[in-house]
């Protein structure tokens, strides 16, 4: 058995990062919390993300693994107010995960767990680092949709840059050394990115106002964010997208 | 010829309610007021709601019958702001509606009421029956619309409850006795209606903050609410769909 | 080289203005301000709209000619946040225009103006005149968008009217003189005009609170406005749809 208590942004948010990359996840429970990892179809991308017990209005239960329909908890979630608290209670025998809101609850199969792949997150440390706020990383990838299906991020030890070049028109966002909350990169650094992945990414992370990005020359992106107010982390992993000169 | 002033609000809403079961109403005026009947062209739902004279800001005019297009009104209503009223004036031998809001006033042809059926409102008395808040209902009509396209209501004395079975997954509304306005009911009672005409019927109900639902076992669901501040009522009949056991 | 500061709401109205007509235009820049014409691609309606250098924040450079694709700069205007100011700088031996909003730039070809056409305004001398709130003529237009797809125009001496007629219903706007802010006409006059480029026109005015229409009988209509606070100008003519009696 299993159960929490959690108040609806906290799962909403949770569930928006992960379905960046796919429709069903394995949520593996511990004493400390929770943590699911998931990689998409076409394994370009990948995600870890972790809730601290501390994530929770009560955090109760054996550890198990329960293999989640995330629409099935968004269609739930929709019930909610702002600021309620639902109420989950998994009955691994049955298989069986009951979320209630209010007066109403919702009694749910879960996925059998068993026949779930577990992605294997990579060794990934790529050297040039950034942080920045999220909103101007956010104005970036509004600015590039309407340009093209990817995106070049830039650090040198001036600063960061986001840019998007289409046939005739070009978008650059520009973040000088004094306008980043911190930046370590010793040589100009470049990577290209789907943008499709990128920005379902960056906009699904809510409550964080800053993430950090680090990168290499052609190398996978890591993005790594907050989320529950600081009680729970999760890390993006993209691969780059050779670019052709 | 009839003529009527009425905020837009109560218009708004006598031509939501109706417009859950038909596209055009007769209204049969008289001195004390408005009433129209409706049934669904499958014969499943019906109305009967009444607005009195003191729903109007104006009310004068002789006894007549207009048979109205529903969409046409809801155009016009659209060109009023929250708390504009609206004159409606009849011209019985010219078969012409006027409409006006402001300096816009829209003519309209009507539909001849002569050649418009009467329904007959059958008499059911479903002895179980239950007062409860709207917000509540339509919190668990909103959670079975992902999940089934019926709804099984059950009353005993302990309380109400509302529920909605898919393939794999079920949703759950219980409301205690504590949490009702009223619960008459001396044996266990239930019936599945289904959810499409149930959840517009709900919905069409703006200013009640409270219904009252009277059910029998595999019986006809009558639903009574109040409209227009209280200066109008409602009674919605909805067949039920007989469960497969 | 040209180079101007305006806020996002002067620069979004100027597009909005003339895209009711266009997708492309060129802009004529003076010491004075800038100048747009247009004209659509049937020929029915023409707009000249001029923006005082007043209008900008900061307005500087040589009088040159720039072809801009509107598109693009909808584009620009969707990532500025109410009341921040976009930068646009011009470099014509590159044929390039860099909108910058916050920390982001956009580069984007421009089309080559000598290509495009210089719309001949007709000199056109309506006579009946009237001065008037666009919100009132904003509630016959859409009163008369669910009725017909032309719009009747008519001035006397007693005031203003906007009717539209459908096969049964007709929606009529009265203005009698006292609500007008201006009426000069001699004689009745009257003319029917397409309504979606009425329509489009009239919504594509955002700070004006009052529009002067000129028209003649069967003759086009003439609709001046100012735009960006008083600090620039426009002005629609759009012919007149043959009535068929």
């Amino acid at each position: 058995m299993f159960r929490a208590r959690v108040r609806m942004e906290v799962l909403r948010e949770l569930v928006g990062v992960v379905s960046t990359l796919v429709p069903e996840v394995k949520i593996v429970i511990s004493p400390e919390g929770l943590e699911a990892k998931a990689v998409d179809p076409s394994h370009v991308a990948m995600l870890v993300v972790r809730l601290k017990k501390e994530a929770f209005e009560e955090f109760n239960g054996e550890p198990t693994e329960i293999g989640l329909d995330l629409e099935k908890v968004r269609e739930v979630l929709q019930l909610a107010r702002p600021g309620e608290v639902l109420e989950i209670n998994y009955d691994a025998p049955k298989s069986r995960l009951v979320v209630s809101v209010g007066k109403l609850s919702r009694s749910m199969s879960v996925v059998d767990p068993q026949g779930m792949s577990d992605p294997k997150v990579p060794s990934v440390n790529p050297t040039a680092k950034v942080s920045l706020r999220i909103e101007d990383l956010r104005q970036g990838i509004r600015g590039s949709e309407s340009i093209s299906d990817h995106v070049t991020l830039s650090l040198d030890p001036e600063g960061f840059a986001l840019h998007s070049e289409g046939e005739n028109d070009r978008v650059d966002l520009r973040l000088p050394k004094d306008s980043l909350l911190n930046l370590e990169t010793s040589e100009p650094t470049r990577s290209m990115y789907p943008l499709d992945f990128f920005s379902n990414m960056v906009k699904s992370i809510v409550t964080a106002e800053t993430v950090n990005l680090a990168l290499g020359n052609q190398y996978p992106l890591k993005l790594d964010f907050t989320l529950a107010s600081g009680n729970g982390d999760g890390e993006f992993l993209l691969a780059p997208r050779v670019e052709e000169d």
